[in-house]
């Protein structure tokens, strides 16, 4: 089974994560959730990682549509998005691969949610000019 | 696969949503993320559902670990932990089945870590004093 969607982009990190809040916006997602996993493992552990951050990805008719279908939907919403940086000059971009979600619960009516928001979050990473999206 | 931890507990919701960030804090987890769902349903769409909100619930070292062996795992973080009203007296209360992590990603690197995450999850939803915890 692949989970995510991915891809790699020959900029720094920060430029990139601005690029993809541009790009989930344009594909009709909130980010309503924010994690900054570095800061986070250095607050907590003092421990150092590279740049990464988890955004909370939502398009609101597309979680309202999967929660009619399946109640317990909320334990894999919203879509994580990942940007991390792999040295100063690329960024890998991932996204959760939402047909995760049917393969998991099993219901058959969450595929057309699921469809609807892998091609949403394809079409924001092959927005960002990087390599070809691939399940992974 | 099952994906989730279940247990009812026969109290009003406010009340259950207290206990449990409690018990996620006695078995080591911060609450890094929190999404009102009803309240989001409800201003982004004007859509009513009962109450619920999904708890990001993370324990450093575990994350850390985790991130260490499987580098895009944080599109798994956080462990969601839902509370729903089920009615006035009733509350379900959600936790992501960590073992997913392990189906999810096929990484037998994540096995401690995962069952680490599940004992502790388990623990939590046990000591609300609810229906025995299932994975479901």
């Amino acid at each position: 089974m692949t989970y995510a969607l991915h891809t790699t982009v020959s900029q720094p990190y920060a430029a990139v994560l601005d690029q993809v809040r541009t790009a989930l916006s344009e594909q009709g997602f909130g980010v309503l959730t924010e994690i900054d996993l570095q800061a986070t493992m250095k607050a907590k552990l003092g421990a150092g990682i590279a740049p990464q951050v988890i955004l909370g990805a939502c398009r609101p008719p597309l979680a309202y549509a999967a929660l009619q279908a399946e109640p317990s939907i909320g334990l894999l919403l919203p879509c994580n998005v990942v940007v991390r940086a792999l040295d100063e000059t690329s960024t890998a971009v991932e996204a959760i691969d939402p047909q995760m979600m049917v393969a998991m619960t099993d219901n058959p009516e969450l595929q057309s949610v699921s469809d609807d928001a892998t091609t949403r979050l394809r079409a924001a990473l092959t927005s960002l000019g990087g390599s070809q999206v691939k399940a992974a």
